[in-house]
């Protein structure tokens, strides 16, 4: 497959409708080789990043797993396996396939679990990218579950203290149920992911210092070489939640991303990080922790206390008269239920590629329609 | 009691010997009412975190605790019970008992669990301060689990979008064991805690922009304000991890904290920090997750893990030629082994407020040498 095509016109968008797009990654994925409930699930994964405003996260990544597929660096026919069951704690080897499948097994492993026995730890090791935690927590929080997901990654983020990319943009991820559905919060323990540099790339704007250190582990703003330093690991890094100061919290930012590639890593039996990607294979791992609402107590009125607590904080003074206070979740919620109704917009670079990808595999286009700038 | 004399030596210190320390905390405790297991825990945590340089959470809060006991806000009585017992989830009354024998009862039910079933969650209830929460969380390290403690606390933090401090200061804090023996991180949610500023008070230093808001929402840098403005809640707030701003990641902050708020607020059946002391008891909340490493593999391989990953950290590039990459604990841990061994220097101030704190439960003061400035 040759790369992106460039000749588009920077910024535009095209609306395509949600079950179109679906459809469209699905045939896709199973046409580069993934077997059908593995690509219906990754489907769903990388569309409900797109809806969700999650662009970084969505199909814009839809060309690495298909080339990864195709290319044989992720194994198109493995089946998650259980190799260590001690009842409320599980751990899952992926076999190298796509990272969709695995969590999704590892987080219906752990509500079934919790469900039974009250909470549950289930860890995935030789897994692969595997889109949004929160679509997973998600899934455990409307089965009853406080639920906690994360996943480790290809190293970007220099801890406090060194300019060395060494951690993994790790999500620290949560979701609980309220009486109205699902709270939760997915964001990578980074100040910003590389994904979000790519959208600011795609759109023109520029980035803010305290995000970034170039290889002189002097900070940078400077987008396109960060993204492409950040690709071909030429010692670019991102730096953590807090920044690269302990005045500003540095410390704490670093010791949450730790703390992800401590249960990904060793406690998973998974490669840490800096160690990922190598030997023909991802090595990531994940993590699910879920406690089931009924052992704690009523779960109507842990939910309702939930909920009271969130309108609150939504009932709070806004900083900016002109706005409203927002929980984790509330934007996202939004942009999904109208997304849903009137189609997603995918930046023209983005169709573009998937016109590329579907030429490659062997498939019909995406529908799509011009939108707006 | 009268409040604390202030005819001191701004910033001297005065060496004081660990057991020393103890043995006055524990018998100040005794005299106030506390039972003599309560009074033994507590003053060991308040004392650890003497040791390991976490000034703001020592015995420099002993007050507090006298007050309380005296008084009859902290029920001297008061027996932590398993009001629900779901196997690997509990949940304690503390019955506004001092809060650190109520956590060191949940986090030794939590081990109990996590060895015999995997995992477990312990939930506490109508609770006080306990100290430092990397005491609890490092006791479940130290007994092989992977641990995760928190608590909510007094309302001081303004999440993201609002200037009103809803959210307590509810640590982050996690602990693993390791080849060696633990690592342990254990840091405020918000980029710093108002202790941190009392600190900085007492050493004439400035405070950094981004700390705090003043009641009219603006940034405010000054220390004596702020602290003062916090404890009498006249709308002051400290700003979360990442700031007040999305840019610099304040929303992640936000999203961590509510995070402790929800489990040790409704999930726990607590009050969340907004509406803590009131109704004459602290009303705080806290949790306990361990997960055994036992459960997930041989311990041996996993610690050896954790060391192999924490030590190639610590190999890094140090961004500072000058300096090197520490781990969480690792400053803490050099500053324990010396103050063990030479004595730990509190400061005059607090010297002066233990001599208050003698003189008003009748026990001798405690025995203190000059030592710096």
């Amino acid at each position: 497959m040759t790369s992106a095509p460039e000749q588009h016109h920077e910024g535009w968008r095209r609306l395509i409708d949600a079950a179109e797009l679906t459809r469209f990654t699905t045939e896709a994925l199973r046409a580069a080789g993934a077997r059908h409930d593995d690509a219906v699930v990754t489907a769903e994964v990388l569309v409900a990043a797109d809806l969700g405003g999650v662009d970084s996260h969505g199909v814009a990544r839809l060309r690495r797993y298909v080339e990864g597929l195709h290319g044989g660096d992720i194994n198109r026919n493995a089946v998650p396996e259980i190799i260590s069951d001690k009842g409320s704690v599980c751990v899952l080897d992926a076999h190298n396939g796509l990272g969709q499948p695995a969590l999704r097994t590892a987080v219906d492993l752990a509500v079934d679990r919790a469900s039974r026995i009250g909470t549950s730890a289930v860890m995935v090791r030789r897994s692969n990218h595997m889109g949004i935690a929160g679509w997973f927590a998600e899934r455990a929080a409307r089965a009853g579950m406080l639920a906690m997901v994360s996943t480790n990654a290809v190293p970007q983020v220099a801890p406090m203290g060194t300019n060395e990319p060494m951690f993994g943009t790790n999500p620290f991820c949560y979701a609980v149920p309220t009486a109205r559905g699902t709270l939760c919060f997915d964001g990578a323990t980074s100040t910003v992911s590389r994904g979000k540099l790519e959208q600011l790339d795609r759109l023109g704007k520029p980035m803010p210092t305290g995000w970034a250190l170039g290889p002189d582990g002097r900070p940078t703003t400077d987008i396109p070489e960060t993204v492409q330093g950040l690709i071909h690991r030429k010692g670019y890094a991102l730096l953590p939640l807090g920044g690269g100061d302990k005045d500003h919290g540095g410390h704490k930012g670093s010791a949450l991303a730790l703390f992800i590639e401590l249960l990904c890593g060793p406690l998973a039996g998974a490669q840490w990080s800096r160690h990922t990607y190598q030997g023909g294979e991802g090595g990531l791992g994940h993590f699910v922790f879920c406690i089931g609402l009924d052992a704690l107590g009523d779960p109507e009125v842990i939910r309702a206390g939930v909920d009271r607590l969130a309108q609150e904080v939504r009932d709070g003074t806004p900083a900016d008269p002109q706005d409203r206070v927002r929980l984790p979740g509330d934007r996202r919620g939004a942009l999904t239920a109208a997304r849903q109704a009137h189609g997603i917009p995918v930046l023209e670079s983005v169709v573009a590629d998937l016109d590329d990808i579907a030429a490659f595999v062997g498939i019909a286009p995406v529908r799509a329609l011009t939108y707006e700038t």
